[in-house]
């Protein structure tokens, strides 16, 4: 008797848990991205029913090698782990190879927290005029506030391995030689906006194909 | 003459007005939700056409009795008042009976205020190990912050009355009972990350419909 | 032995916690407002230390009489209740006494829902030029935008009542009567930029005490 | 070899640039408005491909002429500037006529900053019985706090023209003669509400086109 | 000449920085936080002058034992990285030992991203009465809904170590049998509200220091 | 009689008004920045009691001169302009010299609204590979959207002039060469991370007083 209500209780809570859960409009809930069901919105992606598997990315291994800085990146966005959207966070893994290193660049609105898991960096950011550089080893955690140009560069014998996390679920990465010099940008613009020489901003197009 | 102007301006502002109205993607606007379109984004359901029942609920009385904490609640969150949609309020109404209550649980994201109405209750919260608990009468409000467990128990003779409301369009209701021991969470596991004994929680998985 | 550890472990706990109770900074815990303390910010008042008295608000009974509309209003702000602070969150009780009204206002950027509780009253609110109105009884709620003039009037026999809760945890009332005629704007620029005839301001001024 | 490589790099680049470009659902990039697609979200419209027209408005010229305040207003607002689409930024013209003004009126939830080019006016806000009010020239800048009631009234001789933004993407204007007197709100309740005499609402019920 | 220009230039930039630097009211610098002023605000900590100190933590290492379940936790906080003041994120390190697991708990608001290092866990949340459990290895990551019920549990033979990352800068970690049982929380309430038998309760306030 | 309870009423919300006025916790009303009372936090400045002056910025005229790029900047944020404080909008004044121009940078979480008022530009920015430009005449208005790197260019004959509206309170100016050339940071590192020649950016660092 006691038992048959309850069961109409839970019944209930079930239907109401399962039906939140799609139609949440609050940040409360989650709402996995439906990353086939385009376009999305300026907090992001239409909502999915969820799986288990919406939450996990397996094999978050290194990215593939670019040659021109010997750095492997993987990102684990919310295009990766769906459950991210509009949650604010994600995670990216840092490989770089000897002499290598992360190119300059910025996270337009996104705080970056480095934690360092093998090999030697020297990692820094620059705010204005202010320039905040330090030698990093493992067990060491760095951060570079939202949309500040940073770099890591690899200081040891070996590989260094970081882990990298954002406070956006899609941080978008502006490097710093594609966005001036791998596009068709005129050569005239951006001698006259950066004081670079012509002579080595085409030299640079040539090297990020870009052209004008 | 002057009056034919003055109809083609507020028949413009009429027609803007109405645009504005559908289209807003700003704040300072409204958006009923359009709960018949699936799916909803992280920040809520799409816009319909409003009308002045989307603003308005009727007859929001005592929900449907649970046996289980002899309570009754009724919710007037976005799917039972779509102008909510985006506004970060809603509210419930909450029916205690005699030796009821309301049982823990938690409103992730969502700070809740009570107000007493009728009747006599022993509240509280707790924020890591330091517990707010307060006797309370009509006219008596409380604040439970986001995302904490709270509770309310009938502490009167008869049937105790109050209104929630709530800083989040679509407040999730985190029931400690039906999260713990509702669903297929394996026993050991339980017992392993809670310590509570494998015979209590076969026990409350028996009286909540759990398995494993 | 392992209960040394134990004891430790929490004492460790309670040490972390009452200083996260202090000094946090994110939103996943509260903030009780150091009334005492000024200035404040624009996301609050300084956090204090807190006690339970701080969640709760007694005797939230009737405000004092405005003869003007007949009505009494009395609130659960953050300076009633500290513990709103940065909650987003608060409440007001209305009392509309035979023939008396909530006077035209708005709360700029705090949504209102509005809980019947005793009476009859005709509540409404305009959006640029589309009317909403709608007769209320108890047990109804109706929701005004944030930042919409709105009014709420007796049309019953006896007094009515509602509570009232806002999406803000200070909401600040503008009476347009007051903001209007209650204060030294120049006669000439209110009729200029309302078009209202100067012997109505000059009478409503002289009713609300305003100058100019 | 390695130009191989390096071409491979930026092609994937340039791949998942423009993808991010698309899916976006975090705030460090951005989401242009497709208009045509309906309906929006509290959060705004749903996303289209980008091109830079989307970012510019050309012509952006005085407004059409409303007599009845001898006053022009243009909007570059989302629905002009697609781009703006949850970017929290518009902006608007204005042209005042001899003896003309921008009438009473408010902004919910967006703050104004307005920039004066040409002429001279008195301009003003009121925030409960507190009066903010300023002649302004050319070089002059003055804001308007959001959700409160301000004007912007003519006094020198000639026209007046000033810039104004908004912290909205979407601002609405709320008039008060159009919300008071350009519909079908009952004239008994507004009396009851503003204690305006009821010859007077008729009168501007009249001039605004408003019924009942 | 043009020199003497560049330098006051640059000087007047300086300045300006450094000056942004304290008094930024923006998103877009950051506000490193001032530990040792006290109260905080909604939003943080006051600011302080930074140094490239502020933004690194060195030595994040394994944290202390907890007997009680095995499990060594380490935070990186606000209150160890001042840097994080304001900016919405934050990291922890977890060292699990065998047979041991980081017990059931929430972070009100704060979404978590769990990035497995070495070993193999079973890691989970609920929502509702929905399971969401996964076998974790390294180079797996799983995500936790803020506000919800979680854990991790060690399933394999030696340590397990994962980072945690979270969206908050100082999020609260809410460990259920904690709440329930380490404080003074009556035993009759306890019961009433989570219908765990009387005995339970006292065995674990026993186990946890709790009272009454 | 009648009179005295209104003057009581309206001395009431006097007073409420005023006090609202300091102490506001929500975002509904304004916060004037106490410039002179450092530290701020992270959602800004401490409130101070406001005057109409602290909402008008008189003679926003051109900036002092650059001659690097002959271009004159001047600033309407919270430190000119108190009332911002907290409120997500500021503006600037540009006035570009023959063959001069506002250099490549980014203001980091700050969309800007370039609104053209004299001469002729061309303005752009750049989103990872993509260019976004446009030749600007007078009544044009441009988009760039927060963090990207953008530019502005005089193409005409004569002086150009622009305002540029910001969506935030307080917008910091990174600019690239004084990012990059204009501080302590070593060349080797620069060179590494952006594979400029070491001439180049030895050349540049004395133009722009960086060392290392």
């Amino acid at each position: 008797m006691k038992m048959n209500h309850i069961i109409i209780f839970f019944f209930a809570l079930l239907i109401s848990s399962s039906y939140t859960f799609h139609v949440s409009s609050s940040a409360n809930d989650f709402c996995v991205a439906n990353l086939h069901k385009t376009p999305d919105t300026p907090s992001g992606y239409p909502c999915k029913s969820p799986t288990v598997n919406d939450f996990v990315l397996s094999g978050f291994g290194p990215g593939s090698l670019n040659k021109a800085f010997n750095v492997k990146l993987a990102k684990a966005s919310v295009t990766e782990l769906p459950s991210l959207n509009g949650l604010d966070i994600s995670a990216a893994r840092v490989d770089i190879g000897p002499n290598g290193s992360v190119p300059m660049h910025t996270h337009p609105d996104a705080t970056e927290l480095l934690i360092m898991v093998q090999g030697r960096v020297t990692a820094g950011f620059i705010n204005l005029t202010e320039v905040y550089v330090k030698d990093l080893k493992p067990t060491d955690i760095m951060v570079f506030p939202k949309g500040l140009l940073h770099f890591v560069v690899n200081s040891g014998a070996g590989e260094a391995i970081a882990f990298a996390t954002y406070s956006s679920s899609k941080p978008s990465f502006q490097f710093l030689d594609s966005v001036l010099f791998g596009n068709k940008l005129p050569t005239s613009i951006i001698a006259k906006t950066t004081l670079l020489d012509v002579s080595q901003i085409k030299k640079l197009k040539a090297k990020f194909k870009g052209t004008g």
